[in-house]
């Protein structure tokens, strides 16, 4: 791209007053939506799109493009808007915006092949944008990654995060562009047009700030230039803008967020408007067509080796989130996709053991989750397959990431330690009690749940390559091994551990309370009643045939136990599953906010040691009552 | 309070020292906590609850006492030796820390009196110490607010909310300190001891930040002082330690977060270090009993009129979510107590009706849901009932603070808007699917579900009174009533909509689904089909026996219907009421990530539409299959 600003400024003039127009049209023929929004920020989008960026529009995943995350996801139509006009597809499908069978959606999702991820949450699309920018320096890259933000998106804590990770970690091909627009969805914003407010705050977060009128093209140019020439330290453009620029009605006024232009006189005046800002075009340019296509480099192909088996002896005593920490170098060792982030708790959830042997593929995210699982979500949609990790209580900090990772279907490989009262003496604050409830939520997410360090290391590894986004639950005390370390485990499968031609009821557990059942069935057995067990470590998705059957052949009986609270964990999840064959669940679980003390201690306090097994299994057999 | 300095801080030293023993010996005695976080507090501790703080160990709730929030949890042991020594209980009750039957827990709860709010999931302190400021500003107390935090805990990006909160809101009666001792719990913290990097940030956000050596009591006592004295914005101590100060072999030693001192040569040699560090008591000082009192003030009691009754009619049109506004604003007018927090979004939950006619009740979050969540329960804490309502989606941002409100069991009272796919056009990012089992899987949280004006009206009534948290869902389309405005509901009800004595099944909905429903049992109706309809606008607690009495009454089958994925919500909470009975249940329910459309379409394409219904209840009614 060598043109002239003299050509290059009146035809990304003209480009974005096509984006505008597009974005009026859309929202007005869908009925919905935010066009002055999108005018705001057509200026920065079209010099983004048409003088800056590398990439090839019929080849959007490119290893090697140039990404473009568009943070404030309502923008979305002008997002579409500049892809049509780049020609990755035709211009008359705009006018489907918001229709069901379009994939041009209220906000973008990766449904679309020009969209790494969803977003529409604010404040998760610059997360997402730094794990772009990890990749490029895990694949060697030099594309760039750019995001816009809005300015009341700003006051999102994650931004902070963002903010801080970025810094910190000098992600220098990272650009961020805050579209300055003043107005937020029923308010000014909090700092408005106050751009030193923005820009210090950027600052003594460590990044390079640069403020300009964002509706000023040689000024966006100048600023995108500065931003690649800046090294050691991300750049954030603050631009000044005008919500609603170019229809002079709703040119900053407030009340005009989130409203398309109402077919007829509205929408006839708001286009006439934006018609006449068309400039002469100058001779011989052709901005889609000139755009820069990524330089050619030979692609590597990245590939897994087999996955070193487990090494353990049964009845060897191993806590599932340390037989994590060795899963995970195992699979570092044979796949070089795989990368790992914490949140400052490596020494407890032992991906520390992945640091040691790969720190160039581990990212420390500090006491900061939401940008762990949004960094995880931007390096998933490039190629890598990342572990974030850490107490799965403080997942519950990342949940609306997680839910926007279920939208965006990215194979993010979250692992949560310390479930359950069964951690002890820290107290409630620390377990994770609606962990399987929140991802069982969302019904892409795999959830597995593992009780030794066989299972856990054949699960890990099982989840890396198991498609979409998956979350593993380990446990803080050891617990022995049960298995051989050839024994077969499948996502969506089960163990039976104990059974016999007699049993009278089904016990199902998973991770600490198979313990507790299997205690619970030799209790049962030396009193003469037989019971079989099962172990859940597929929670989502679930055997259910397999529990059908096991339920038919003991009696209809099924008792599940978890170290969870009642709703939405496994005996929700094992009580949808046999409903079909007219079976009913009797669920041990904890039914109120615990407390601190010893494991073993509140295992029995909270109703879900061997004891109340016992108990409940004799209440529900007809025979026993 | 006007002892000389040189009385005080020999004195201030001295209890300073006895905080550290104190914490010492308590975790080693408990055999875990965090000896050497609360070492590097001591000073900050001995100088805020002996030298600056008003308020009355015996009687902690005094409205007008300042208050202190522990925003790093995990040091709590010296949080208890300091009320210990201020004679709120006896010290020899910190030998029991972190026992099942005591409740000084590993980390702090509101089990103990002096407690606001559950911490130990970093970044909520601060946000709830908002609460308990903007609550100084409502009840017209003087009294100042205190947290403190860790350096690492400031990674958090709700820190970052709070603090563009409290810059924004100006408030000035809310002092931070952060003990600066650059040790995370798996590393150095990220800017470690770089004072300025950490004071140009709270700077930036509208702080007055003031940088000391942590452990210099004279100059912790000035920064105090020059704090309270600091008009039209919060001030931040940063204050340097060292973690593990005055135990010489762990002082700024990484890897020792986290570890009590082993009893034996290991603790004694702690011990003995810190025995050494008392100095000459000077005499006549007893700071314990020389703690300023809160000034005496004719107490309000602040009490509820009636709330107004609703005043629709059969057969109008009103959104839930806007009746939601509505009765907001009559319980506004009934009492005082009430307030209303947003993020940005008041124009589509209609809590701006609310700020229109109580603007000193109403706080602008802006969009920021941490922060508004985390400030609710420190109002709630202090005597407020607190509304914080944005998108039901949007609530998954705060899902770690509403767990640890559940763990508060403080009453905030939460409400959502925008639930399910009915939300239409706007697309998956913005639709809540989740919010039920994510409200649910909490045992203490109510959680209630309308599906007209009448009942949204008297439900927000009931949840105000009731205690502790409470979450409401609301819809975006406009339902017609269907209740009169005389109409009784109840925290844990249901109204059977529809019965005859000859019901085939009964179909379980709420809020939208109500009304496909209602469509569903017309339509098999006229083939000459009964079903008992159910609204269950009370999700949690939930009437096990009337749906135990409707599907008895039916067949034994029951079908349910809702806009929510389908783990989780009404149909596991349904199964769950009516398994004891025998009874299983047939879930309609989103079952995989839905997209953009119209709300009816969207019903229909993923399976909860009225024809859904029917087909379902065919297909399980025994004599239809």
């Amino acid at each position: 791209m060598t043109l002239d600003r003299s050509s290059l400024i009146p035809a990304l003039r003209n480009v974005a007053t096509r984006l505008r127009i597009d974005s009026v049209k859309s929202t007005s023929e869908a009925g919905s939506g935010h066009p002055t929004t999108c005018c705001s920020a057509a200026d920065v989008m079209a010099a983004l799109f048409f003088a800056e960026m590398r990439f090839d529009p019929h080849e959007p995943h490119n290893p090697d493009a140039d990404r473009f995350v568009l943070s404030k996801g309502h923008a979305a139509p002008i997002l579409y808007a500049a892809w049509a006009e780049a020609g990755a597809f035709d211009r008359a499908e705009l006018m489907n915006l918001r229709k069901i069978d379009s994939d041009l959606e209220g906000h973008p999702t990766p449904r679309l092949p020009f969209v790494d991820v969803a977003t529409g949450s604010l404040g998760q699309g610059i997360c997402a944008a730094i794990g772009s920018a990890l990749n490029a320096r895990r694949v060697k890259s030099d594309y760039r990654t750019y995001v816009l933000l809005g300015d009341g998106e700003t006051a999102e804590g994650s931004v902070w995060e963002a903010a801080d990770t970025a810094g910190y970690d000098k992600l220098d091909s990272l650009c961020g562009i805050t579209d300055v627009n003043a107005l937020g969805q029923s308010r000014p914003t909090m700092w408005q047009h106050d751009m030193d407010a923005l820009a210090n705050r950027w600052r003594a977060f460590g990044w390079h700030a640069i403020v300009i009128d964002g509706h000023d093209l040689a000024a966006i140019l100048d600023a995108l230039g500065e931003a690649r020439r800046t090294k050691g330290r991300p750049t954030m453009i603050l631009a000044r803008t005008i919500k609603g620029k170019g229809v002079s009605f709703v040119e900053g006024k407030d009340g005009w967020h989130g409203k398309a232009f109402k077919k007829g006189e509205e929408l006839d005046r708001a286009l006439a408007e934006l018609e006449k800002q068309f400039v002469p075009a100058p001779v011989g340019v052709n901005l889609p067509a000139q755009i820069p296509k990524p330089a050619a480099r030979p692609r590597v192909v990245e590939s897994a080796k087999p996955v070193a088996a487990p090494s353990y002896k049964r009845g060897d005593e191993t806590a599932t989130r340390e037989a994590y920490g060795v899963a995970l170098t195992k699979l570092g060792e044979a796949d070089p996709r795989v990368v790992a982030l914490d949140a400052d708790v490596k020494n407890s959830t032992f991906s520390d053991k992945f640091e040691k042997l790969f720190p160039d593929r581990f990212y420390e995210n500090f006491i900061a989750e939401q940008v762990m699982v949004g960094a995880a979500m931007g390096l998933a949609a490039r190629g890598a397959i990342p572990f974030p990790s850490t107490f799965a209580c403080f997942l519950s900090r990342a949940y609306d990431f997680i839910r926007m990772a279920a939208i965006s279907n990215v194979g993010i490989k979250m692992a949560g330690s310390h479930a359950g009262v069964s951690i002890g003496e820290d107290g409630p604050s620390q377990m994770a009690l609606e962990d399987l409830a929140m991802c069982r939520a969302e019904p892409n997410i795999t959830v597995l749940y593992p009780c030794d360090g066989v299972s856990t290391e054949k699960l890990v590894a099982l989840m890396a390559y198991h498609p979409g986004p998956a979350y593993m639950r380990t446990s803080r005390p050891k617990t022995p091994v049960i298995y051989d370390n050839n024994e077969t485990f499948s996502i969506g499968g089960l163990k039976v551990l104990r059974e016999s031609s007699s049993d009278a009821a089904t016990i199902v557990g998973a991770g600490v309370t198979v313990f507790e059942a299997l205690k619970a069935h030799d209790q049962l057995k030396a009193s003469g009643v037989n019971v079989r067990v099962i172990d859940l470590y597929s929670v989502q998705p679930i055997d259910a045939a397999g529990l059908v059957a096991a339920g038919k052949a003991s009696g209809g009986v099924i008792v599940t136990v978890e170290d969870h609270y009642a709703a939405g964990g496994i005996g929700d999840a094992v009580a949808e599953a046999v409903a079909p064959a007219g079976l009913t669940v009797k669920r041990l679980a904890v039914r109120e906010i615990p407390r601190s003390g010893k494991p073993e201690e509140l295992l029995d306090r909270f109703g879900i040691s061997a004891r109340h097994i016992v108990d409940a299994v004799r209440s529900v057999i007809p025979a026993l009552k």
